[in-house]
């Protein structure tokens, strides 16, 4: 039985629909979100004290996170585990360290003086969910660059657990980026407190972390009402690109991950190969598939990712690159050689974060390797970038005039706004510089 | 007659109903909105030319406008318009040319090579709204930006008027930018074809530009469909901050060139002093108001535009700061002398743009001094910049780790992933460094 389905690109006639993503919406998520927006909107923490004894299962004595949990959650994160979060920490604080926008000053003509600063947004929230896994990783891929911009106030909400308790881990590494504000709410409600304000959790700016269907949708809700978001969401994926000459146990392993992440991933390879040569190499491929699934966790999820995952065998290096910029993938794993792999690299417009080599594996800028993990899926790609230090400032634009410059300035301002019909605009002008009111 | 509103903040119990916007958004948007955008979705070029008809009034010959209108344009545009447009495209392309964004490339450990390359977004679609004044100066605001960040592709949409035709200078400020690709479509619908497509007009990657609230509404609504947007938009706005220094007729021209924008354009003035000064300061702006006013256009716009505007007489310059933030405005007009125009700007960190000392008018800052004036409005300044070079590339995150790099980072890889529970994770690592399977 072959896991992948296969596409001879120079057959293929609707090459569209073969790179179509498994996203469905129901649409009355958008309403169950919507009333619990409401209900938050309302009644402030008493709905997220009901919505936790409705979701979360527990009647929560406090929505903060105490002194005393975080001590606790210190003493519970083993040694091995501490020492994987400070190298994480180290290679992410300075690759996101490297990324820290600097202003411009420019003197664009004698008297006009421009520029711009830049400023941390004041107050972000970041969510982390909860679930089988808990995503301590998450929590440094968003309060580090948080803490790199120097964003004055950063939070986190999360869902607690049966027993009310945050996982130590994720306690352990808010702590790691300096975050003591930790609530114990998840879900939409989590996305509407930090959006709205409650009593006792303070409205944020800008809203940043994954989440399920209703986290999404919330995000999205409150993102064209009055907080911004980091980016839309969709399931995570991956594109990998390889030819015969790529290990092919690497190339599983690498769909595999993918795969792991949920049912509704999506993971894709791309075989650099001619038809037949390429069919072979997708046989051993699935062979590796077969023999590492069967000793991993998670195989309903991996065995139903897989079901909508594709393979397309593609003779050139060029197809390559149009199915890949195509796609826009969240992940690009480049695994071809490495003159190959700069080549296509340097022809690839649309994709969140590439790993080129044999060695990179997306494991690696999952966790550890320095790069975001918080990436564009769903083909957005196309569009935005992955969530780094720039996601967490704003940059101000500033001007200085001097009468010289506005003097200079001004028979271009007059002819614009007069001719834009804009005569309080012109007047703002004349006005300035003693001429007619 | 007092057109603005008085609050002493030291007297005021409620600063945050002050500094509210007055913006209403009728629900029955929503659902035209979506109906447009449905039906262009599904005609494609027929529904545009429908539309056309119906609210622009006209039955069009052909979507695109063709080169001998570009032509006929370049006729048409006065000597005068033509160099205010050279000189203004020199300045706003050298501003824009200094935020070009660079890459980084770092090595955070021997053999983990990480970097950011910079790509433009490949097809972005402007819309320029017709109405009564031709907003040519927004095609610079945008189209230059564009072409400075090496856009493959920009195409701008814009309403046709009765006769079938768009404003010359809008055509010439187009090619000034060298955007060739316009269509004459306006409305939601126009955002519906950028956004969608159709069989004459391609799909673009993001949406730029103003409009009425149904264009805002539709690219709100496609924005969390498939196509991003450059920021969620309110009418426009000012802030003024004088002192009893400040010429008062520059400070009324001020509040007038915002009001003239339109009806739900909002003015806000902060003098900063005591209250007995404050006070006769805002009675001299206000003569200075009637008298302006009595002589320019648009005359309804402004006076209905004033009737929602407010002044703040402030004592102290951390409290002026203090309301700035929390109104986060558009535009920000500081004239206290310059040693506190410096202090002031210091202290702001929630505003789209600033405007330093007397001779700083808007008017410079929305045509040509060179700063970009598609800003954030409705206190979205809290977390959004406003256009710039960055809006119209990505970046995009690259690694390359080496057996040795991926070896070393295998511990702290296997502790998350284990941790993390994700064994397929983990299994991506231990097989590239021959472990078990």
């Amino acid at each position: 039985m072959a896991y992948l389905t296969r596409y001879d690109v120079t057959q293929e006639q609707n090459l569209a629909a073969a790179l179509r993503r498994n996203t469905t919406n129901g649409s009355e998520v958008g309403e169950r979100v919507r009333s619990i927006l409401e209900a938050v909107k309302r009644e402030g923490d008493t709905a997220l004290l009901r919505f936790a004894l409705q979701f979360d299962r527990v009647a929560l004595q406090g929505l903060r996170v105490s002194e005393e949990e975080f001590a606790e959650a210190e003493k519970l994160v083993s040694p091995t585990l501490k020492a994987a979060l400070a190298e994480a920490s180290c290679n992410i604080r300075i690759f996101h360290q490297a990324q820290l926008p600097q202003g411009e000053q420019v003197d664009v003509a004698p008297g006009i003086a421009l520029s711009r600063k830049v400023v941390p947004i004041n107050r972000v929230g970041l969510y982390i969910p909860g679930g089988t896994a808990p995503l301590f990783s998450t929590v440094l891929m968003l309060g580090i660059p948080a803490q790199v911009a120097g964003c004055p106030s950063v939070v986190l909400t999360t869902p607690p657990d049966r027993e009310g308790n945050v996982h130590p881990a994720i306690l352990y590494a808010a702590k790691l980026c300096s975050i003591t504000e930790v609530y114990k709410v998840g879900g939409a409600q989590a996305i509407a407190a930090l959006a709205y304000g409650t009593q006792t959790i303070k409205a944020v700016d800008k809203i940043f972390g994954p989440g399920n269907q209703y986290v999404t949708e919330a995000k999205k809700q409150v993102s064209s009402e009055c907080c911004a978001i980091d980016m839309p969401a969709g399931p995570s994926e991956v594109m990998v690109v390889a030819n015969p000459f790529s290990n092919p146990a690497f190339v599983a392993s690498d769909l595999l991950s993918q795969a792991e992440h949920g049912s509704d991933s999506q993971a894709m390879l791309v075989v650099n190969a001619k038809r037949e040569e390429g069919f072979a190499y997708l046989d051993r491929v699935e062979e590796e598939l077969s023999t590492q699934l069967a000793k991993l966790g998670r195989q309903n999820f991996m065995i139903s990712s897989l079901s909508s995952s594709r393979a397309f065998v593609c003779p050139d290096l060029e197809r390559c690159a149009t199915l890949v910029n195509a796609y826009a993938p969240e992940h690009l794993i480049i695994n071809l050689g490495d003159e190959e792999d700069e080549k296509l690299a340097s022809q690839v417009v649309n994709a969140g974060s590439l790993f080129l080599g044999p060695y990179s594996c997306e494991t690696a800028g999952d966790y550890a390797s320095g790069t975001n993990h918080t990436l564009p899926t769903n083909g957005w790609a196309r569009s935005y970038s992955g969530v780094s230090t720039d996601s967490f400032v704003k940059k101000i634009t500033i001007q200085k005039l001097s009468r010289e410059g506005l003097d200079r300035l001004s028979p271009t301002l007059l002819a614009m706004a007069e001719e834009e019909q804009l005569s309080a605009h012109r007047n703002a002008v004349a006005i300035r510089l003693g001429g007619e009111r």
